[in-house]
């Protein structure tokens, strides 16, 4: 944003307090209600709770629900819903498309959730969404949908269509059921307006592309989306009972999610840990996996202490330490970050894989050999040193390379198969095992060849 | 994908390449014309160069150029483009969206890119396409969009929408344009649905919730999509012209592209490298960073070796080396991976983001208060130590850690002030500064007060 905007928009903020203190609320409502429900979450968010909760009271559910379902900050919209008063938390829970609704009210603590659920005028509808897992296609799709059965025309879709669009999240898919509800096909709005009034459905609807398992990983699910590149995903049971679709907006929504918690976990933080998390939720999210790392570090630092009396005879042999772990961590970290999205985005299987695996052997062994004797070569440019120490320099790089690559890419397929997110933490445990071997391979080699 | 589900694949492509030596291309465009282009495109990637010529050659130019454009390597369907004869290439790219021909020509040499266009029939619309740096909203946008003029009716729209909807990219909307070709507003194919015949145009249409600019770097034009939940987004230039728009499938595409574009650069490897590269790119693509990471972790290795008498007399303290400098560079890593996704993804002021740095200091403070005193507790328990080496010890630690968490938060911002990405290699630079300081901390109190 540039400073310009900034100053408007924090204006406009300004602007908003006043009205709120001068409980101007005319006024406020005139003033947000033009703006896009994204633009108003993000004044929501600039807001103080007690500011938040006022406003919420004032601004039509209407506006209220959109603003809410577009916070991007994961758990305070739903803290927000739980702290309103019951009549407007049915009258915005009313107003929010069904799956919004759950994600919020499946962020609450139990007892918040009973409540809201409580105030709400049909809550049987959300209590089956939440009972979904979250992160399936059942938890992320919306059940707001228009649906058609196999023996109507084109006029009778296009009347069905009318009347439901409205409340239907993906306006551009019509599907197309037989009496038990299984999917049959869908149409698009497009075939809808092409086709002449009296066409029967039956004959012009087409396949879908891509169908979802109601319990398939929302990951999975997604990549159909960005797959087939359409706009949404048919969700369906086991009977092929259709149940809800899932629409690009969550897909893309999912996506950048997704690449957000590959990142953090990778670097070991908490998923947790939103964006915009204050400090007290860093530290928990934190800590723990810096309490871990401590603790897999002490084994490196044990192979150090091991070599103590090495150490004392040739301490330079401390200043190569550093170079050899800290190579050995980035070449592991490169393999590991290539091979986490690759797991998460190629359409591969389990034989593929295992050729990653050995592409980066291969990797290690020429960036190992080049890295090796370029750091071999400045090391024996030191003094006190001689040609042997330069040839363990060298070798102890060289290795180590070689299983920091290789391990980078093996490790996380190896999670994978276990069922555990190949992101969780795994910069941790690579770059502490190369520390680990590369002080072993540096500290025993000088122990056997340098002393 | 399961077992079952690649051994199928596998046979697929093994009787695709046995009808490609037989040369029954009745049969293989039978079998492959009823797959969807992901399909045949991941097909295609399991040939070898020359099955593929042959099989582009069978197949029909609408086959062929779907199943080029979902490829999912972003290298090989240009150069396999580039490779086939003149007029499978004007029939293939004829049938392409002008954005993905674009695409597919814009990776190509300059050479081949020329041999290419003097094969296709209008190559002046793909031009004026490759004008448009990649990476902008000009550079992802389609140019085959639906529009109308102020004037029309309702049922002129829908008259021009049923002659040009097979070629358009976004199937849902249509834009709204007055004489000058300047973008006046759009209209879903639902109004257009609900509309009566008669109706004008300019009375029912919307205005667009979000607009690019064609200069608009594409991360933030996609972001506009995702913000406003919107199927797509037009595309104007300075003078407000309607240009064309960036639809759903393609932002999918790139919002993925982004998460595995952060995630790898931040891991310091070159974003050249896709993520099924040989061995031979990835080489090439790590091992100048890991060049790099050496030369800066010489000076890391510089300040050990200024201390080698402090560390000759009290060996010990080289084990104590990798866990300040190991953890120093995981705190340091916490805070880049928080602070990079929170700078490609969240909406935010400058002042905001200073605030990040804020964060970042006191989670050190914190943690690294916690992780020192749990670290000195360890080190106290070592033979040989004593109550002034834990002291040490635990200094270096916190002082490393408040420093890491800072600067974690405090680098990628000043990058992106500078407009340089903020994930380039950003944790070679922050673990290698963590472990300077850190050894820094480490051996200099040493030096003073346990020598």
């Amino acid at each position: 944003m540039s400073e310009h905007a900034e100053t408007l928009r924090h204006a406009e903020i300004e602007r908003i307090r006043q009205l709120l203190v001068a409980e101007r609320s005319d006024q406020l409502v005139e003033r947000l209600s033009d703006l896009h429900a994204s633009d108003v979450a993000d004044i929501v968010e600039h807001l103080d709770e007690d500011e938040r909760r006022c406003l919420m009271e004032v601004l039509p559910a209407e506006v209220a629900s959109e603003a809410l379902s577009e916070m991007e900050d994961e758990e305070s919209p739903g803290e927000l819903l739980a702290s309103l008063p019951p009549d407007t938390i049915a009258a915005v829970v009313e107003e929010l498309a069904d799956d919004d609704a759950a994600d919020l009210i499946g962020e609450l603590e139990d007892e918040d959730r009973e409540r809201v659920l409580e105030s709400v005028v049909a809550p049987e509808e959300i209590r089956e969404l939440l009972e979904f897992p979250e992160d399936s296609a059942g938890g992320i799709m919306t059940r707001e949908i228009v649906s058609v059965p196999l023996g109507f025309t084109a006029s009778q879709a296009r009347a069905r269509y009318r009347q439901f669009a409205a409340d239907a999240e993906d306006l551009y898919t019509i599907f197309v059921v037989d009496p038990e509800g299984r999917l049959r096909g869908l149409i698009t709005l497009r075939d809808l307006m092409m086709e002449s009034p009296g066409s029967a459905v039956a004959e012009f609807l087409q396949q879908p592309l891509a169908v979802a398992d109601v319990n398939m990983d929302q990951e999975e699910a997604v990549r159909l989306l960005s797959r087939y590149n359409v706009p949404s995903v048919p969700v369906v049971d086991d009977r092929g009972e259709l149940l809800g679709c899932i629409t690009f907006d969550d897909a893309l929504d999912i996506v950048e999610a997704e690449g957000t918690e590959d990142m953090l976990r990778f670097a070991s933080v908490s998923e947790e840990e939103g964006l915009r998390a204050g400090a007290v939720s860093a530290v928990k999210s934190r800590l723990p996996w810096l309490a871990v790392n401590a603790a897999t570090l002490s084994a490196a630092a044990f192979v150090v202490w091991f070599y103590e009396d090495t150490i004392a005879q040739l301490a330079v042999l401390a200043a190569a330490m550093p170079v050899i772990a800290g190579l050995g961590g980035n070449a592991g970290t490169q393999a590991l970050a290539v091979t986490i999205r690759r797991i998460a985005l190629a359409h591969e299987s389990p034989s593929e894989r295992w050729g990653a695996v050995a592409k980066e052997l291969l990797v290690g062994v020429v960036n190992g050999f080049l890295i090796g004797a370029l750091v071999a070569v400045v090391a024996l440019a030191l003094p006190s040193t001689g040609p042997a120490f330069g040839a363990v320099v060298m070798v102890a790089m060289w290795v180590n390379l070689v299983v920091a690559s290789t391990l980078g890419a093996f490790f996380p397929i190896v999670l994978e198969r276990l069922g555990i997110d190949p992101a969780v933490a795994s910069s941790i445990f690579v770059t502490t095992f190369t520390d680990l071997l590369g002080f072993l391979l540096l500290l025993g080699l000088a122990t056997r060849f340098l002393i």
